[in-house]
Parts: structure tokens; C-alpha cells; sequence
């Protein structure tokens, strides 16, 4: 049995084919590739019962991943993160089956880890010694560890705003940081540049096939976690949006290994009021959006003004009967204080928004009581420390009062 | 069968015996109390590989823990936290077979998750509605976010110069923080204080039974991820000593049920230069150790000029041969820059420390090459961010150099 069911790349817009054993980038239409497997030969060959015993990381899909030999394989036990109930806020928003999939537990603190740990591995594969990529932070605070562990030199442009801690992660890693005096897009267009100057991998969203593989067993995740039951609603915060890409491609994949029922669960891409061009498509009936213009939020995260996979997000909506939903930035800050005091959990503003989102959906009968929802938290709140106002008493050490 | 196996409490001073259905807090003789199990029974009722198929959970230990009842365990899924290879800093120091046990996947990012789960869990079982703390942060900001989630209020003591992020966490949760302008030490005579007026749970370090039984799992999990081989030495950064205590009362209960062998590994107390009371009594052969004056180090966590433990630390260090050892500021930025490079992980400063240790042992060939040598990492890097200096190119996003 072969350690991976890879069987080619292809393009999702002219259905042009590519081979998984050179370094891909974009179509030559300009689309992202994705990836393709062998599912007929794999549906003989695995069974989701198989899986039980196997490591609690996201390599537990291995067959589902690009990487070939599993001694390429960079692992910092990735995967497997929590899918909580939210009992408390369930209460207060009237959804017993709400769930959480906390993507705070895993390395780096952010689900970008499932991206670099896969991306990284295959990148190291196909022999790249050197990389660079735009970032609004985490990932390119991810991808930077991973590499590290690679050792491949890797590249990373970050607007000036994006959280400082993200910073420190690709320093310390000793990766090459450089600061733009704009937006994820101007950090973009930078990139560009320097790839083509210096014949680097290209790394950025969606322009090398294998990051979306690590973030679609996200998919894979939720599914297995609850016994092979696909939930009713998935929330996700939507910027580059490849996690909705990534789980929607996973359901699709779970489906043609008969593994789960032809049903599929709704996909809700949350984006801020301060950018939410996919909201403004959706809202439109579009399938593609347009570049938002001054762009602002507090969740760093999804202050994405156009996204390259856009008609890929908007795709999967469509095709689940899902929604896409702005919320404000008090929604969100009160999403993410509700979130600590009910249940003792301090997502990120990112992983709030889904809570704020699925209070809006729930009081418009949108969500129904009875359905199973999961919102999904991108990460730890500790890395935006700044979103949090502190509320102390001051004491001397002399006095005793207090 | 019993969910948990939990007999009494025992005074390791006196050997007086106190109930666990009640409060406790110290032994009338000043000494903390410990939980002993009924092990003579357990032993006939569970072996270790009925714990294969249990929850990826500390729970999974649950008959040897103090919460009686299944209901009343609070869970953000805390625990079995990676055990992972350190092959690049291996080759480094000539230790093929280093360990680090990451404590940075678990909820709150630090270990301190542990005792807060399983203490905060048994303070709901115990009625327990307001509970009082000092810390250096991390503890507090556990405590804090698991009593959000019971509905039990907590009043969080911490120095002003504890790690900025962990006053965010306690606030958010809804706790009441209290900030001085001193040590633990003075923070704990302020916390005393507030116990005493108010009637407050005491849930200072070793002052209530039940936090050292959560650490204590840390022990259990790094014997059971080891295919239940003991390893050689286990490398741990002391301030009040708890985890060490802990690990060495898990190993003492496995070697009772007959699941390790009487060899126990060399426990070593890792403190930095400047704050290593255990290390001055160790080199003195004493049992206990006096208070460190004028203490400072940016590991804040083991910023504890006299622990209440200190006797229960020296104890499981002289009795596993195992040593004390401190280390410098700048060979601990030097162990987390090494980590970061060759291993991807960005681990706080305390982790660093035992890495530190782990080299000027190795160094000393008090560590042999061929010997299994755990280092315990006891949170994640970015909840210190400002021990990490940035180095970056600053870019215009008119002029698209770099």
C-alpha cells in the first residue's frame, strides 16, 4: 500500500492536468491547481475504521496527502485539535449542538500550522531549497518554524500592522522578514517580485498547490470527531479563505470514498464588515469578488481585499446551500469576552466572528435549534493581545491592603 | 468500578490524615498535604493497556485523580501533549535520544492548564464558589479561564512585571486581578490576607491538595508515550517545584501498580542563575532551602526565591540521583534561539532553560550519550514575546524594492 494516493494536479477552471513530481505553481490560466488522488484504488484499500489506531495528528490522512515518502515528513504533531462543545454559549444563543474546533492547540497557535506542516513537507520533497510568501501573520509565522525545521531559507512579507507577536515567531525561527507600509495585497505584489527576481518557490495563498491539502483535514477532522457524522453548519472566517476551499474539497472527498452520506454540511464564510467582499458577491449573487478598498479589522486574519481562490469560496457556498455573513467589530469583541467567560476559552478576534455570526444567523432562524454547528477557531487569542483592555486594581507591597 | 480511586489526604511531614470530601488546605503542622489513591485495589482493576482506547485527555488517568464524579470534570482537552524527538539540537549537544515534552499544545498555552483543570474541577466538587491566588502568571491565567467555565470567581495576585499577556487572560475571563509592585512572595502574603478576611478557597501552590495531581500527569503521560520504558533523566525548570513533585509521586503510584520497573529516572531541577535556591541547598547537601534575595530572570515562571515545596523537590532529586543545576540569561536566549532554528519550536523561556541544562550536563558527561534524556518545555514561546528581538527589512509598497 503506498503511503500517499496523489495521482496528478489539476485546474479547477480549464481542467488542464500537471504532474505532482516538479514544482507547480498557478495554471497557466492563471487558476490555483489542486490536487488529485487516487480515491477508487484508495476506497479498496482503507477503511475509515483503519484510522482509529493511528497517530492523533493530521497525518492520519496520509493516503488523502501530497507527501509520497513519509521520511519527508516535518511533523510538530499538528492535527487532531479539539471539537468542544460550547455548552454555555449554546444556552444564551439557543443551539444546544453548538461546537467549537479549536485550532488554538497545535504548534504556533494558529491553524496555519496545518498549511506549513504539509506545505513545507512537500516543498522539502520537491527539493526547494528557498521560498517566500505575503502573510498576515500567522502563516507566515508558521511557515517560518517549519521551515526552519527544513532547512529551507524562507522569505516573509508582512504588512507593518500585522500582529507583533507574528514578528517575533519568523525572527526567532531565523527566517527573512521584511515590513510593507500596507496590506496584505501590497506584501503580495512585493512577493511577486522577489520570486521572479530570484527564482524562490512561491508560497502565497493558493499559488503552490499543498497548503490547502494541510488545511482541508480540518474537514476530514470535524467528520471523524463526530463518528462519521457530517454537522449540520460549518463557520468559518473567510480571508484568503482556503480553509473553506480546503474543507469543502475534504467533504467531496469523504463522499466519492463512500464514507460519508451524499449531504453536506451548509458553509458559512464569515467575513468583518471592514472587508467582506465575498459577503458583498454573495449578497450580489457573484461568482467572483471584487478588490475591497481600505480594507479595516481588528481580525487581523480575514483583512483579505480580494482573495485569488474567491471563486473557489463562493463555489463552495453555492453548492451547500451556505451563507456568507459580515459582522461588526463590537460583534466580534463581544463574541470573543462571551467566549472567555461562558467556556473558559480565549479564541482569537477570527474564531469570534464565527460566534457573532452564528448569534446573527441564529436569531434570523438561519440556524435552526436542533442543528449540530460548528464554528471554527483559528487560533489562540494570546497572539492579539492588544484586542483585550485590562481591568486591574493596583497594591503596594508595603501596605497589605487591598 | 469507581471513577476515581482517591482514598485520603497525607501530611508528608507528620503522616496526619485528613478526608478529601471537605476543603483542605495545609496540614496543621504547615505541610502541604498529598492525595493517596487505593492503589492495592486499582491495581487488580485496571491494567495500562485498558488505557489504550481512552481519551487523548489527562482524564484519561481519571481513577488517579481526585474528581469523584465524571460530572464534574471541566475539559478544554488539556494534556497528552507531544513527546517529541529533538534530532537537530540532539546532534548538537551529542544526545541522540532528547526529548521535549511540548507543554505549549494545551489550553492557555502553559502547563499551569494541568493544575488548573483537575484543581478547579475539584473545587467545583468541593462547593467551592471564590477562590484567591498569587502568581507569576501563567497559573493565574489557568485558574482564571477554567473557574470562568466552572462559575467560580477568582481573585488573581500577580507582580506588575509578570509577562504582560497573562494579565489579558485573567482578564477576559472575568476574574478580578490585582497587581503589586513586588515578588510571588509578596504576592502571596497578599493573597493570604484576602483568604483570611473573606473566607476565600486558598489556591496558592501547594496550599490546596489537588493542583499537583493535575502536574502530576505529566509524569504518567511521558512513562505511557514511551511504551511505559522509564527514561534515563527528566529535565524540569523549578520555581515552586510542583510538576516535579508531581512527576515524581506519578512515578512512585505506577511503581506501586506494577506498570515501570523500580528504576526510576534521575530527576533534575533546572533554576536560573539568578534564582536558584534549590540549587544552593542541592550543593550543599541541604533538605531545604533558604529564601533567595534580590531574585530576577526573564524565565518569570521560575522567579520563586523560596518555594513552599522546596523540601518535596530536594527530596525526589536526592532520591532518583538525580542533581540541581542553574543556568545563565544568555545560555537560556541562547537554547530558545537553537530551538527555534533547528526545531521549528518557539518555546518559552523556562523550556529553554532545561535545554540550557540539558548542554552543560552533557558537557560534564553527566548526561552519557546513549542515555533518554526528556526535556520538559513548560509553555509556548509567544506568551513572552518580549524576550525575542526582531531583526527586519523595512519596505515602501510605492517603490517595490527589497
Amino acid at each position: 500500500m503506498k503511503y500517499s494516493y496523489i495521482s496528478h494536479l489539476e485546474c479547477p477552471k480549464c481542467r488542464k492536468e500537471f504532474s505532482y513530481k516538479l514544482v507547480q505553481q498557478l495554471c497557466v490560466c492563471g487558476s490555483p491547481l489542486l490536487v488529485q488522488y487516487d480515491l477508487d484504488n484508495l476506497t479498496k484499500d482503507l477503511t475509515k475504521e483503519d484510522l482509529k489506531k493511528r497517530t492523533n495528528t493530521l497525518w492520519r490522512y496520509h493516503e488523502l496527502l501530497p507527501v509520497v515518502e513519509e521520511d519527508n515528513i516535518l511533523t510538530l504533531k499538528e492535527g487532531m485539535t479539539p471539537l468542544l462543545p460550547l455548552k454555555g454559549i449554546g444556552e444564551v444563543l439557543q443551539l444546544p449542538s453548538l461546537l467549537l474546533k479549536d485550532e488554538g492547540l497545535i504548534p504556533s497557535g494558529s491553524f496555519k500550522a496545518r498549511g506549513a506542516a504539509v506545505g513545507v513537507s512537500k516543498a522539502k520533497e520537491l527539493g526547494v531549497k528557498e521560498l517566500a510568501m505575503p502573510t498576515n501573520g500567522n502563516a507566515g509565522a508558521a511557515w517560518s518554524l517549519y521551515c526552519a525545521k527544513a532547512g529551507i531559507k524562507a522569505h516573509i512579507v508582512m504588512p507593518l500592522d500585522a500582529p507583533d507577536i507574528t514578528r517575533k515567531e519568523v525572527s526567532i525561527s531565523g527566517a527573512a522578514l521584511y515590513l510593507v507600509n500596507g496590506l496584505i495585497s501590497d506584501a503580495g505584489k512585493i512577493t511577486a517580485k522577489m520570486v521572479k527576481d530570484n527564482d524562490y518557490y512561491d508560497a502565497s495563498t493558493l499559488k503552490e498547490p499543498y497548503r490547502i491539502e494541510g488545511k482541508k483535514t480540518m474537514g476530514y477532522e470535524i467528520v471523524e470527531q463526530l463518528d462519521w457524522e457530517v454537522p449540520d453548519v460549518i463557520l468559518y472566517p473567510t480571508g484568503g479563505g482556503v480553509g473553506l476551499i480546503g474543507i469543502y474539497k475534504a467533504l467531496l472527498e469523504l463522499q466519492s470514498l463512500g464514507w460519508i452520506d451524499k449531504q453536506l454540511p451548509r458553509l458559512v464564510a464569515v467575513q468583518a464588515e471592514g472587508c467582506a467582499p465575498i459577503v458583498k458577491a454573495f449578497n450580489e449573487g457573484k461568482e467572483e469578488s471584487e478588490f475591497w478598498s481600505n480594507s479595516t479589522t481588528k481580525a487581523f486574519g480575514i483583512n483579505v481585499p480580494k482573495a485569488l481562490g474567491d471563486f473557489l469560496v463562493l463555489h463552495g457556498i453555492y453548492e451547500t446551500n451556505g451563507c456568507a455573513v459580515a459582522v461588526s467589530e463590537v460583534e466580534i469583541e463581544q463574541a470573543q469576552k462571551l467566549t472567555a467567560e461562558k467556556e473558559g476559552l480565549y479564541i482569537c478576534p477570527e474564531g469570534a466572528a464565527t460566534i457573532a455570526a452564528a448569534k446573527i444567523l441564529r436569531e434570523s432562524n438561519w440556524l435552526e435549534e436542533d442543528e449540530t454547528v460548528v464554528c471554527l477557531n483559528t487560533g489562540v487569542g494570546i497572539k492579539y493581545p492588544e484586542t483585550v483592555e485590562v481591568t486591574a486594581t493596583y497594591l503596594d507591597k508595603e501596605s497589605f491592603t487591598y
